[in-house]
């Protein structure tokens, strides 16, 4: 019940465990075209080039960036919490001039705040983190799109901790490129990225195009500047989704089947029930823990539905209460990081973890532990906020 | 039973589908101790610094290179087919001045071209393929940890398609770096790439170091030109595995346990009977292509023990065969790259498919394509020289 990775959902345990086929089985490549229409639904995009990074969430952020990106280009990263930080700095190290506009951890940008940094900045990218676990805030992004085509920017969302749990629409938004993990609302393991890049994302990619030596065919042409890094030249991984599969990584077999039954699991259930469900346990987790006389963290008009930050209390070791759950209870709660660190825990509702039961008990045991601790705690105050706050849907 | 991927050992694929646990739950902290432990002893090694690096082989390719490289400095590239091409193309993308020397495909380097090269070079990094499937030469290594050490240079090899199935030995043969996958002879699925850097090569990173914004503390100072990626930054890597287990990326739980387990079963049978079983299988797919009549690519003194090359008999269609082999028999041979292209098929015996029954039946099963392609190929010639071989131990 941290703020991710959480419980895999069984069917995608299952998944792993799928013997393995070689990387041009036509059972592979076949999965592999499925992968991409799958996620084509997860990501509400008609971009044909949507697939994954063979890597953690920040993979995908950095096979964006690097390949969306030239040394020297702005980018203006609106930054939020730790995972903005993380933006600018993998633009840095692509090369990219890196703008920022900062905020109090809590808060959103209101649309005009960044259209007004975009107007003065005036850059190649706009990289947004959307749902932020490090504030537990959600930024809106349905305005944005529109602000990076007045001015001609490209617009890039990392949706790791948000997709699946909360309202997503890439066409809708406009956005050229949006990334994500799977260990969050989309109930698998870490270490798969899927990717989503516009058209016009695409042709920024195609403009600095190579084959590498050893597999070249004559009628190869380099175009432009290599991009600062093979394994995150999206073109090249393009050229190995794509209809010519051309090799490049060797696609990692068991992720992919991973990635593969997250999606069919969310979609299974339908897109929108799974946020409603994600914004239903949310809202029963913030009562319960409210009702426990705890503090939340943040805006709470702009939060993310599968995470929570209840304020420590004073004098009680955050980080004893944290083990006291895990040790006497076997559930994991969050510790915090920056300015947050030892204000704050996290809790998460999310994937197969934003149920009733898991928020029945984690509230439970969170009563006994404070109470053990020394916290006055209504008795079955947690419990009885957050089953109303369930009943009422 | 082609160059790889491979199947995957039934333990490992089980590993794949245990439950997944929170990053820093002391269950997951284990693992990743015991994870290092165990690659220590599969690159037979005493360094520190080895772990996993999220991705695929090419991965910890260029985490390696990126991460002991700085723009501009030199690297050596002894390039005998393609995956030494890759090396030398990510080197360049990380800004370094590299030089190769070539060979004919098929063949290897003797020490003294190498020491000759590196005299006039006078790389920073000598970076050599251990075994290229392309070509399936096993690059000898022994003697060039010395040639390193006479001329001041790092000395990095990449052993994705060797590691396990061939002699190797990270210390006794002088290794600052080595990098490998899983899907080859380790019997695991790609997309995790075991590496290991000598003290010496820590140094180097530790050259260039930095902690995020967002979770770094008052006393963490920035150290040297940052490395140019964040996710290859093996400095930020060593910070999350090691003692202060800074956030870096999410450890990629399900590819851990796969790592974790393909290490087990290596080490549970005895790593050199694992390499023995490989030469063994090796020779005898190498007297089986023989006796049904076929060529054999490249100097077999120098040949890599898990992979073969039949050359495609004069008017076949190497395609057609390999079709044939997969849709009517299910067994999956490799095609090849570059030069060898329609000239050559590849033959794998790695990993759980060095065994006597996957070397016949393969035999068994081209034997039948062939003569049905119309080539006159004597019966059970393969399977009977195999047996044979396989006989001799």
């Amino acid at each position: 019940m941290g703020p991710g990775p959480v419980n895999a959902d069984p069917r995608v345990l299952r998944a792993l465990s799928t013997p393995l086929v070689g990387q041009y089985d036509p059972v592979m490549t076949g999965y592999m075209a499925q992968t991409q229409a799958l996620y084509r639904e997860v990501f509400a995009t008609r971009n044909d080039a949507t697939l994954l990074v063979d890597g953690t969430s920040r993979a995908g952020i950095e096979a964006a960036l690097v390949s969306l990106v030239r040394p020297g280009q702005r980018v203006l990263v609106p930054v939020f919490g730790r995972f903005g930080h993380l933006l600018a700095e993998i633009a840095q190290r692509a090369g990219a001039e890196v703008h920022t506009i900062g905020t109090t951890w809590g808060q959103v940008f209101p649309t005009s705040v960044v259209e007004e940094a975009v107007r003065r900045v005036r850059p190649h990218l706009l990289a947004v983190v959307q749902g932020d676990t490090s504030t537990t805030m959600n930024q809106p992004l349905d305005e944005l799109g529109d602000v990076c085509a007045r001015h001609g920017a490209l617009f890039y969302t990392d949706a790791t901790a948000s997709l699946g749990g909360n309202p997503f629409e890439a066409d809708a938004w406009g956005l050229d490129a949006a990334t994500a993990g799977l260990q969050k609302c989309l109930s698998g393991p870490p270490g798969s990225a899927p990717l989503t890049l516009s058209d016009r994302a695409v042709e920024v990619v195609r403009g600095r195009r190579r084959v590498e030596a050893g597999i070249r065919e004559d009628d190869d042409e380099d175009v432009g500047e290599p991009i600062g890094s093979n394994y995150f030249d999206l073109g090249m991984v393009l050229d190995y989704w794509g209809p010519r599969r051309l090799n490049h990584h060797t696609e990692a077999t068991s992720m992919l089947y991973a990635a593969h039954e997250c999606a069919r699991v969310l979609l299974d259930e339908g897109r929108q029930k799974v946020v409603d469900r994600h914004a239903r346990a949310g809202r029963a987790m913030l009562a319960g823990v409210r009702g426990l006389g705890l503090g939340v963290f943040g805006d709470l008009g702009h939060r993310m539905h599968n995470v929570v930050a209840p304020v420590i209390p004073d004098g009680v070791d955050g980080e004893g209460v944290r083990g006291a759950l895990l040790h006497d209870f076997g559930i994991e709660i969050g510790t915090s990081f920056g300015p947050l660190r030892g204000r704050v825990w996290r809790i998460g509702t999310m994937g197969v973890n934003a149920r009733l039961d898991t928020v029945l008990t984690t509230l439970a045991a969170l009563e006994h532990v404070l109470r053990r601790a020394g916290v006055p705690v209504p008795p079955s105050g947690g419990v009885d906020a957050a089953a109303d706050a369930w009943a009422e849907g």
